[in-house]
């Protein structure tokens, strides 16, 4: 069976947003990331911002949250709301065309698929919160409190939008660890899965 | 930095051992499994059988834990004897040369090289059922039941050891699905990771 999808789920600051670009430029495979937020928030009628926190992310106290607290669409929370139209513009994008997607559950949305090869990327906490500082800029006294959040966040939506334990190797087919491999060997090791 | 020890974790009847074997092979390296079992037996002065199961699994109704119940050597009980020889045993073959090591919680053991690859292997139910019934010739009426129990106790093993969760993407640098990769395929991606 060919492989025509490539999901990717990754800690915070594992380079794996890095490494599906790249493995869709190898392989000119679509890429998925940005322009998935904006088809979601275009067809929610939902701010960008508040797609790309709430799409991945367990419910904070982010600034966009504020707006919705309380409110339904359509008989559903709009957390909810949000999800089941990510879920329908994954499932289409993955109809279209061979493509890389980036987090957003995209793993176990597409799990009735056999066409889909399932990565997770994971660094240890020093090589991340370095990569952090040098690529993000950001100024946090603690980078690795704040990696320690976003990733309980993810792990946390990843639990209540499909019963999963994020991170669990038996959820992927491959699962590396790109401080000790290296970006670009995590990019020729996937890419030699789906030839 | 060169890798020098690959050690291999895996569910029952992924295939991790054929794998591991494979990979010596190819490299040169050193393969140990039954030899280390043979040489923890012999420093520990207990039955190779006792240590093949108790070496690696949490304490069952195997017939061989029952003649050391309760019962101590040198102040520990005969388990923790068995894993302090079997420790002292892993440390020593990576000293020693090149080489494979399967199972027996040598990811942790080693933790503290910066020359070890840690690979987890592993495979969906349907595809390791199929494996025992037909390498092993496993005649229960239930497989699947036989792969939960030993995985149970391997995870248990592991954890009680480590206080690590057996089978999390984190404590491995490359978990691969055999099932979904090929056994052969498996065996390239970790000998390039080597390279």
């Amino acid at each position: 069976m060919v492989t025509r999808i490539i999901t990717i789920s990754r800690q915070f600051g594992s380079g794996g947003r890095t490494i599906g670009k790249k493995i869709a430029e190898e392989s000119g495979y679509a890429y998925y990331d940005k322009d998935l937020i904006e088809k979601v928030a275009k067809e929610s009628g939902l701010a960008p911002e508040y797609v790309e926190e709430q799409g991945e992310y367990a419910p904070s106290r982010y600034p966009f949250s504020y707006a919705f607290e309380g409110r339904s669409i359509n008989g559903m929370s709009v957390s909810d709301y949000l999800l089941n139209i990510q879920r329908r513009v994954i499932l289409e994008l993955a109809e279209k065309e061979p493509c890389v997607i980036v987090g957003r559950c995209a793993d176990y949305i597409l799990k009735g698929r056999n066409d889909c090869l399932n990565v997770f990327i994971h660094a240890d906490e020093e090589k991340r919160a370095e990569r952090i500082v040098t690529l993000y800029g950001e100024t946090e006294s603690s980078p690795k409190k704040r990696l320690y959040e976003k990733d309980r966040k993810r792990a946390v939506n990843y639990k209540y939008y499909t019963g999963r334990n994020w991170g669990e190797a038996c959820n992927y087919h491959l699962t590396l660890d790109s401080g000790k491999l290296g970006i670009d060997h995590c990019v020729k090791l996937i890419c030699d899965c789906i030839k």
